[in-house]
């Protein structure tokens, strides 16, 4: 095991107070739900009944089966925070279903026994199959934890004993592997709660075979009549063929995974692909792996990230595209994508306590994530743009469908993005502290209670915060006493300036990758951390084109937009100049009564004296102006108009 | 007749020297040569044969009559100024296998007849028939006003024949129009040759039927099965469905064409459509419909026109978008689009003599449309770019296709733009010049010979200059002597002081919309022109918002970029100050001996300093960088790199 931290269970973490309690709460109350009754109207549910025959209206999708595992799953986190016996029965007839469902081979996919039982593991390249199976099983796996109940459990064991007799390099076994990475995750969470060494084993062998040659892509497109190996078949039969890296870097086939050095193709497949590269690494001390995974982190984290924590920018094929490519409004930064990387990223951090991983989990939660929710707990965004022109929707045509909108929906047709926000919402006390033999360390700051265990030492937490609106944070620490271990306190690489004290007192502390180390006997203690949170002007590499002349607002972690219902639809010419005060203030009135908003002057082209035409020789002249910026995460809240992170400079 | 003009006629004006002449020799010696090349390597001239059975390869594309069509046009045109056995040759052989496949019915369709006979005429909406009969029709009348043969518009007026028995509001004839316009404007042209009143009317009848209800697609698909009265089927049939303008905006049959107020819908397709508007309403004295003309011209001309004389933003569909969006990288502006906006600007003069039409003719003309060629004549863009990047396309899935491409292409599958463009260099001569009963008219500058009739009285001009580089015209009129007269000479929309003088004198002029018009016994006189041509720094409005904080540089009618071939790679942090000095110079090596090149000092981000991460708190500055322009229809002939139209501003 390469890993040598453990992240603390979200049942030990309970969110108190602030903004992530609230957000999670909401999740709770209203997401969940809201998700709940959305599955059932469009006949997701009674999909599992398998009855449906053409001509009826709510035909199965392929995918259909990963919207009901990543509920299932979203419901359990909050079975954990809020039992709810009206839920738990609602997943026991589900349970209860898919148990009807599973063939006596262990065979389980709602598309494929409905629509076409018969070519059932002949597409893994486009259909879907072992991802719907990845998400049932993190579903089952969720339940049970939440519920102690094993039926779930029972039935994704016996559908992965099947899967385990199919796939496999063993003569006979196909050497397959799914186009969209889910199930390899899946399966090392499976072996979490089984201890089954096959299902590691198997997971092991979807990351190894991946990219091999022969391509299994091009063997399974034989095997139906269809060459891919020929240009002309790979445009039609490969719908993301992706000339530069070859035909399967859309699904990160193109190389076996210990070579790919950064991140390609669809941004969700990449995430699930590198959290199960990762898990495998961690579990067989699998150097190569690993490191092909930090190779893959850093080069997204330097060269393919957007400032609110979005990845893959283009629409076309959701994916990422090339180094400093990150547009503004010609974007897509998936919902999906974030909360993936979110995994990702607390799964890198068990292996090295750098704040590289969590300061991107951080900046992708308060931005990206949080965006993609509304404040009402039930619209949500697929794409999060850099800026934003609802203009360009109501005049698309029918190929620009409901998940490229810069507005909020309350579903998708393909509706991967509210459950994954859900689960990643109900389970954020999961992704807050790790433990190991030394000591404990904190990723995330918010209001909550912990009981962790150092050692064999139990310690409770109770963190006090008003972060990330204020700096400040008051840890109490409850130790039995006598024991000698590491407080680690990570800086937030946005921060310039901090301080902490340990009662009251100034404390020896180490920094390392950072992290502020404080090693001492713990008993009941009080931390008392102080970030300085200034509002910073941000610029980009000068690479990224889209952000040249420009800068963005940060403030702690929080990304600040400049939006239609503030500035009026102008804001394109608005500038900001390089020395700029701003003035705080706190709410906006039926969105958010907490959040800190900016006020500060700055400047405005002057829209007058334009006549007929479009051009002119260049007279216009900038005129003060006072500007508005809100946090990123709430755009959209007050009607949908434009809105801009990169603000022209002065 | 509404016109109050007359075109002249190519044949009687001769380019002699100068940027255009230059041009279109390329274009006769090298481009028409190599469009019959490709046409005949690509099987679309064997196509006629009409022997492709399924599993030979090249099967006849719905388009490819149209490619015949205008590839005839094109050679006639160069016929006219450069007599050739051996193109002529071709043309007859081709006219001869026309004639071969024609049915004895007057039908003439190498898709259909070869790939779904019994499917002629049930789908207009999609399958470009009666397009590809205009693009026939307008090659027969060109090729018979070059030769003096008929036989190719003998086959096109039997083709024409059944069309006309075919579709009309008469009982019993189907009340259809082409999804693509095009033959109403091709019916004009052979109504000038013909004079036969059946061909006007159908034009007239097409243009009267467009966009009224029922709407003819829906009656169309309803006769195959389909409703597309219900929103899902129109997603699915529709393939550019505008949900915020109904279903056949993109085809400009959203409503009637009188009661259209805004160019919508595919670009090219507009053009065409609102050029045989013009053209009908001129023919019937139709006020309304010259009405809706100038109303959309204004539209677009106000609204949607990119300064490089480019329409028609979205790559998706083609087409128009909504006022002010005028992207720069994410933008397609197709070739086809601005050589039918040259097309329907030279209707629209003949109304008016106003120099906004002559205006954007000029701009689309010297900058997007000789950029759609390379300088060596064998190389096209189909979409023309205000900023490239061409790793978007390196790194672009097949969904994004070689017209997409920021790099001149030989050839394409859906090759419009090549024999367009060709077409329009080839017939140049016809833009230039307007007569009418009261005088001459000069809408361009460039080196020709003309010969001209005002009234009864033979006018020769001899124009010298060295436009558009330089704004002295010099203008030789040989008239016989004693007959008034006016010469009308366009001042360009660009320039701001000018003079003029004949034989060397100071002469009483009127200014009427943009045209100096001087009024007098013309005899052998000597006119003498001199445009000021600075360079200009030319700002968009502000509602154009990927133009804010930029400005673009114009010389005369010239639009320059920034290319980086002269500026390297980091063009995106090149700043001008509002003050700035140019400095020009005559040729780019190897690419263009005369045009003008610009350098002037300007500012660049200092790349310096970073670290990892792509985002820090400002600290960059500005450094001095010496900055070269060159003129935008260059772009792209020493390698492709990135370039870009609009620069920041200090």
């Amino acid at each position: 095991m390469m890993r040598q931290y453990t992240p603390v269970n979200m049942k030990h973490v309970r969110l108190t107070s602030g903004l992530l309690a609230e957000r999670q709460k909401l999740n709770t109350e209203i997401t969940v739900p809201h998700i709940y009754h959305e599955l059932d109207t469009t006949g997701r549910i009674d999909s599992l009944y398998c009855r449906w025959k053409p001509g009826d209206p709510n035909k199965p999708h392929p995918f259909w089966d990963s919207d009901i595992g990543k509920m299932i799953e979203a419901i359990s986190y909050s079975l954990i925070t809020n039992p709810s016996e009206d839920l738990e029965e609602k997943v026991d007839r589900i349970v209860d279903m898919l148990e009807q469902e599973q063939f006596p081979d262990g065979y389980l996919n709602t598309y494929f026994k409905t629509c076409e039982i018969k070519n059932r593991f002949t597409n893994l390249y486009y259909m879907h199959e072992l991802y719907c199976a990845g998400h049932l099983i993190e579903g089952a796996v969720a339940y049970f934890e939440a519920t102690g109940k094993r039926k779930f459990l029972d039935i994704m064991c016996r559908y992965v004993d099947l899967i385990d007799d199919t796939f496999g390099s063993e003569p006979g076994k196909k050497r397959g592997y799914c186009g969209h990475p889910e199930i390899e995750l899946a399966l090392v969470r499976l072996y979490g709660v089984t201890q089954n060494e096959k299902h590691l084993n198997l997971s092991k062998y979807f990351i190894d075979e991946r990219g091999t040659q022969p391509y299994f892509f091009e063997q399974e497109s034989l095997a139906y009549g269809v060459d891919t190996t020929k240009t002309a078949n790979q445009k039609r039969h490969l719908k993301y063929y992706l000339k530069s890296r070859g035909p399967y870097a859309e699904y990160q086939s193109h190389l076996p995974v210990r070579e790919q050095k950064e991140p390609v193709g669809h941004a969700v497949r990449a995430m699930y692909l590198y959290s199960g590269m990762s898990d495998i690494a961690d579990a067989y001390d699998d150097v190569a792996l690993y490191n092909a995974c930090k190779t893959i982190w850093d080069a997204m984290a330097n060269t393919q990230y957007a400032i609110i924590g979005g990845i893959g920018p283009s629409s076309d094929g959701e994916r990422f595209t090339f180094a400093y490519d990150i547009p503004n409004e010609y974007t897509y930064n998936e919902s999906c994508a974030s909360v993936a990387l979110a995994m990702w990223a607390n799964r890198m951090v068990q292996f090295d306590c750098d704040s590289r991983y969590p300061d991107i989990l951080e900046q992708t939660l308060y931005n990206v994530i949080l965006a993609s929710v509304d404040v009402l707990g039930n619209k949500f965004f697929y794409a999060n743009y850099l800026s934003a022109l609802p203009e360009r929707f109501e005049h698309a045509s029918a190929a620009v469908i409901d998940k490229m909108k810069a507005e909020r929906q309350e579903w998708f047709d393909v509706a991967c993005c509210p459950p994954n926000i859900s689960r990643l919402m109900g389970s954020l006390g999961s992704y807050m502290y790790s433990v190991n033999e030394t000591g404990l360390f904190m990723h995330l700051y918010a209001g909550c209670d912990a009981e962790l265990r150092v050692k064999d030492t139990p310690v409770k937490l109770t963190v006090t915060t008003d972060y990330p609106w204020e700096g400040s944070v008051r840890i109490e620490v409850g130790a039995s006493g006598g024991e000698v271990f590491t407080v680690g306190l990570r800086i937030p690489g946005w921060c310039r300036n901090w301080e902490v004290t340990v009662n009251g007192s100034d404390v020896p502390y180490e920094i390392r990758k950072g992290y502020c180390l404080i090693r001492r006997i713990w008993g009941n203690d009080t931390i008392e951390l102080e970030f300085s949170m200034p509002v910073m002007q941000i610029e980009a590499r000068p690479e990224v084109r889209e952000a040249c002349g420009r800068v963005a607002l940060q403030r702690g972690p929080v990304i600040y937009c400049i939006e239609e219902a503030d500035n009026g639809k102008d804001i394109n010419n608005l500038c900001i100049p390089g020395e700029c005060t701003f003035s705080e203030s706190r709410g906006i009135e039926l969105v958010d009564p907490r959040a800190v908003v900016l006020q500060f002057s700055g400047f405005k082209r002057n829209p007058g004296g334009w006549q007929d035409g479009l051009y002119r020789e260049v007279r216009s002249t900038l005129e003060p102006a006072a500007i508005k910026a809100i946090p990123y995460y709430l755009w959209g809240n007050r009607g949908f108009g434009r809105m801009l992170v990169w603000m022209l400079r002065t």
